[in-house]
């Protein structure tokens, strides 16, 4: 048998930096998770056990945390640009790709004062970023995952087709709940990393304004609303998992249930995805 | 061979119950997971597989949903103490355990303003709370878990002895970081539920502005400061996992490392625990 | 205020640790994650701030390294012994606990054959073990976790009360899955470790055999059977959540379901526990 | 603005299955967790919230249990192919995906024989589907996910290059862990689905003998060897993660360390991912 190596990626994942920026009083924090990943021409490492073009994974830990040094990482996009550019430099490298997942602190307040060196951490959300370098530049694509939302009314979900496995009710009132996941394209050279908070006040301003007819409706208008605030993203992708909140059947106890309690469930859950482009 | 049931324990977990209260204005909303047990005199259950005793889980889970029904769960502490009431009443229990955690959804804001029917769940913190009720009555312990703080200074680790096994050096300046698990006791019968959010606002400003030589040392003040700002807890239990932020070196990279780079860790980690008690 | 350091624990936790032995033919390994607390008069080390009673939480970390070295790590249960002896009779210390989870490995086989030096590891299933010293001597209790089991038929459920919450329907066939945690006490001083696979298997043969009339009746009777089979164990406990599988309804679409296509469900979920005793 | 919706996405995820074959004696039983998503011409469903297109996720979920009543489900590879093509035919659908992951249960063995209707599930290592029906036809892809194993020596890595951020020493023998997620495309047409057993054989034995210069070599051996014994399936992808053991430095305290007692870490890991394709 003959058998040719048709794609191959290796790199270190999950590298757990945390910056604090001691010369700025306050003191400041960045807090992220990277994965690094090269493609490239590395049949001889996989054919032959010839290692002299396989960089160690430890050396690319190693380099994020000296880069880190020496990097104010004021945006994650930056940083993860200047990676995915050394990476990409590298024997046998024909594209770098950096992954990274932030984790926000917010600053702790005492006596309604901002804590010059004490931070919280919400936990649930973070931002997240993708640079990709090889021979056609770099490509960055930042995004935010695990945003939490729920709304209580403006959300129907009738004049679906009905086949014999269809017994869904319609509703003209429902629980609206999902975690968003996006992320969004800039344009090539002009980037201005400082939109995040703007594409997000977009995305979750719109979820709560919208008479949704379904999660696809509401996940457009999303879109659309990300990409009207900021004319430097080409397109933005949102993942919506439907997180299903069951009304409860009271009758049995002699109750009724004005859209009242409710059983939230994990699974199955409806997951609703799109590409939404600037034309 | 005799054997006898020397201990036994039965209920359903995590029952989730999301609440919306509609006829106020804006809506409100609760989000909670139960878990009920119930110890008590079933031997015949167990040896004989009798079952005139054994209420279903399935019947408690709906008790729970009906009950919700009926009660505007202002707290989810006056709650848990009428569903563990109501359980230690049915035959052969001699005790009910309701143990809550509750999911706390902050409402979105749109131009400023706040949204009358859309939320947002940061994730991360929960609230807990653990009811009680047998022959003695109930006891109801609030706390909450997930609170995720670090500061970047003001936090040395010194004077600690220096045994065969000994390696690590000390420190005057260290990053310290942890997830604050907590729960306080309510003297009987006098419970202001509403004393949350200043128990939770001590913790955080006494992480902040302690100075702190040990991990036990900062969860000691904490405490205290915990009883200081609420007169009816008795005694409060801190658990507090090192969350090790561990200075990378960089020299072998021709680079300092002026405590500004760190690789956080997850295993293995330093776990602090105590309960200080009021006398 | 005047308070108390009413009850306080440290030590280090998701100690990860693996040990080869190499001078075996074929090679032999243990893989373990333990967990070192102590208990003890450290009210220095909380209220003021004096480390000097405080041995690091690294220090323990590195003692359970140097231990494994010095130890063949026959049986987990007698590590934790030594360790548990160790910890105990440093200063302050009134009692310490060792608790470890063993990841079990499967050798590989290869044309049939036990490989030397090759394991696959199952996953799912892991052996536990705590061990505490205190000034009553050591005590050690072994177990088993999620070790997942399921029967098709052999178990109902009915005869239970029905209360105005009461919906669930009696059956006498339905499918029993849970997944076993159980832990059992040695007599003092005369433990034979090797028994584990004895008890584990009386526990599977016990539930598959068994016509169980609910969970209990069945907790029970495997109970019996592990006391039954290994008379140096006092006592068992045995935690079984139920994994309900509950009949999907396909009279919509004009299908019958004898007992055939079921949704497993994650929650809510029953929960049995109990302790029996050898009398 | 004008934008147009570029690539959309929806279904149902986490169905979650269980059949249990009760006509066959001894019972046999598969579990099995689904996703189901479509690809289509959807525009009005996004755009003006017209639904009339839009199938509710909800009877995808009721679609997969009636399926699941009227087959065998043998092979969940030939499920998948039915659900695919289902799916497919409905209107606006220009693709369906089935994604499946496969639970394995065992037979639990009663005084060495197999009995009839109890199980046990191992837990870990998971057998993963994936049908797409498409314009092009079906095709299907099987692997498995979770394989986890580990080989005390044969393993090497050295000859790597050294730039000014490697620090990692070369090793001629040290632990090599991993966890196999590997799939496998078939030859269109000629699908048979009972060849996984021996692919997954080939995989571990080839892990097992091989003499490691590096993860890339091994996962390239293994590849080789799974297009080997099967020669219906076209092409593996396969992706390990380094679990690295890294080996603990004793010296300190006055020990040795002859490759025998390691820390198992879980972050940062190398990550090494290849399709090899017969040619």
């Amino acid at each position: 048998m003959t058998a040719t190596l048709a794609w191959n990626r290796y790199g270190k994942a999950q590298v757990r930096l945390v910056k604090v920026r001691r010369q700025h009083d306050p003191h400041e924090i960045v807090d992220v998770t990277i994965d690094v990943q090269r493609e490239g021409a590395f049949e001889p490492v996989y054919k032959d056990g010839d290692n002299r073009l396989c960089l160690a994974t430890d050396t690319t830990k190693n380099t994020v945390y000296a880069f880190a040094r020496q990097d104010e990482i004021n945006h994650v996009e930056a940083f993860a640009e200047r990676l995915a550019t050394h990476f990409a430099e590298q024997p046998a490298v024909s594209r770098a790709r950096i992954s990274a997942v932030e984790h926000p602190w917010q600053r702790v307040s005492v006596a309604g004062q901002p804590h010059p060196h004490a931070f919280l951490r919400p936990g649930g959300e973070q931002w997240t970023v993708v640079a990709i370098c090889d021979s056609e530049g770099t490509q960055v694509t930042s995004g935010l995952t695990n945003l939490v939302v729920l709304k209580t009314t403006d959300s129907g979900f009738s004049g679906f087709p009905r086949d014999k496995y269809t017994t869904l009710p319609e509703t003209a009132d429902r629980v609206l709940a999902t975690s968003v996941t996006a992320s969004w394209r800039y344009r090539r050279g002009t980037a201005d990393f400082a939109v995040r908070d703007r594409i997000r006040q977009a995305l979750v301003e719109t979820f709560a304004a919208h008479e949704s007819r379904s999660v696809q409706h509401t996940l457009h208008a999303m879109a659309e609303a990300a990409l009207d605030v900021c004319a430097d993203i080409t397109e933005i992708t949102i993942s919506l998992p439907n997180r299903h909140h069951l009304l409860v059947d009271l009758k049995p106890f002699g109750l009724d249930n004005p859209n009242e309690v409710f059983v939230a469930t994990d699974q199955p859950y409806g997951l609703i995805e799109a590409t939404v482009r600037r034309t």
